[in-house]
């Protein structure tokens, strides 16, 4: 019976994009394509390698990254959003290419080197609510990282309750999440203690100004 | 950098030990220990193999073992659960082996083939207060098995506080956890949805009689 079974595994799924993807295009469509390959080239896919993470497809804009570890893709993905901002600095703000990135931990299915599952579904979901150069995380993604790595960068905000609907492979129906961001790692254990516990974290860009971080 | 740090992977821990063994040991040495060998060698270390598990390490009566996958770790824990209490049905009730199982998702570390980390430690201590014969999840790994497993077999029961201490390479402190068994897989929701979302859950032995299935 288990040999006819999916082949499943624990990863950490990283989906990432462009914010203002069809904007860019818009305006210059070929100096667009010609930077993102620049950054993917000198930067994005040499992080990846360095941090063990394994390309499952890309799209346009999008990026689906595989790693074994969830401790490797926050470490690659806070060092991906800090070299953009700094190759983004001397561009103007209206022409820059800044990555959105959604963080997160499933039991996936592999097939043919693709993956399945509402692991990979939330990932994607958590990149769109990701703000541009920032990162999200879920509740799995952020359990298995805290304490594990230098997480300074996890910013202030408040708490707001958002819905994700479960995958095509999930129970059905969908699961109530919250949206916590943190101005240290220890503001999270009185929303933990309180119960209200966070189904997922989301990072702002580290090198954004202080007034540009505020959630709203 | 990334080449001097360890090596991590994500994986589900499984630990399982035999419950009263220096009880059992103490009674018949020789015929518990032949016992033993006999379940591991037809029942357990197929069903291992069968479901894609790495055995770590074995103490006397304790087994580490790791899986890639929560499902498969959770599908084999139940499998050898069920056959335990097929084999256990004609021995007497003093002179059975019966195991205690702790499954956790971590994101280890790797080293000559042994797994470290506070994921490790959890798996353990979940182990140490599953029933003799059930199975006992941490939160992280129930998240990645609900709705993919038949988990018709967990049982109701009412829900407790208690603290698991953080292992060595977490953050340091504890983290309140909450032990919660169901009735169904359904009545989880108004939990999660109230706040008080589970830390861990506890399966009870899918083979006792209803009358000793409260949890006290």
């Amino acid at each position: 019976l288990a040999e006819t079974r999916a082949e499943r595994r624990l990863a950490a799924i990283l989906a990432a994009d462009v914010a203002g993807y069809s904007r860019l295009m818009g305006r210059d469509e070929e100096g667009t394509l010609s930077q993102l390959k620049a950054h993917r080239r000198e930067l994005i896919d040499t992080k990846i390698a360095e941090h063990r993470g394994r390309i499952v497809k890309t799209t346009g804009d999008g990026i689906l990254v595989e790693f074994p570890s969830a401790v490797d893709a926050v470490r690659c993905a806070v060092d991906v959003q800090r070299h953009m901002a700094e190759r983004n600095s001397p561009v103007p703000q209206d022409r820059r290419i800044e990555f959105r990135i959604g963080i997160n931990v499933g039991d996936v299915i592999v097939e043919n080197g693709d993956i399945f599952g509402d692991g990979v579904n939330i990932a994607a979901r958590l990149e769109g609510i990701a703000e541009p150069g920032g990162i999200c995380l879920s509740r799995s993604a952020y359990e298995q990282v805290k304490g594990k790595i230098d997480d300074s960068f996890i910013d202030g905000g408040e708490q707001q309750l958002k819905n994700i609907a479960r995958g095509f492979d999930g129970g059905g129906g969908s699961d109530g999440v919250a949206m916590v961001a943190l101005t240290s790692p220890r503001s999270i254990n009185p929303l933990e203690e309180s119960g209200r516990s966070p189904d997922w974290i989301k990072v702002k860009n580290p090198d954004a100004p202080a007034a540009t971080r505020v959630i709203e």
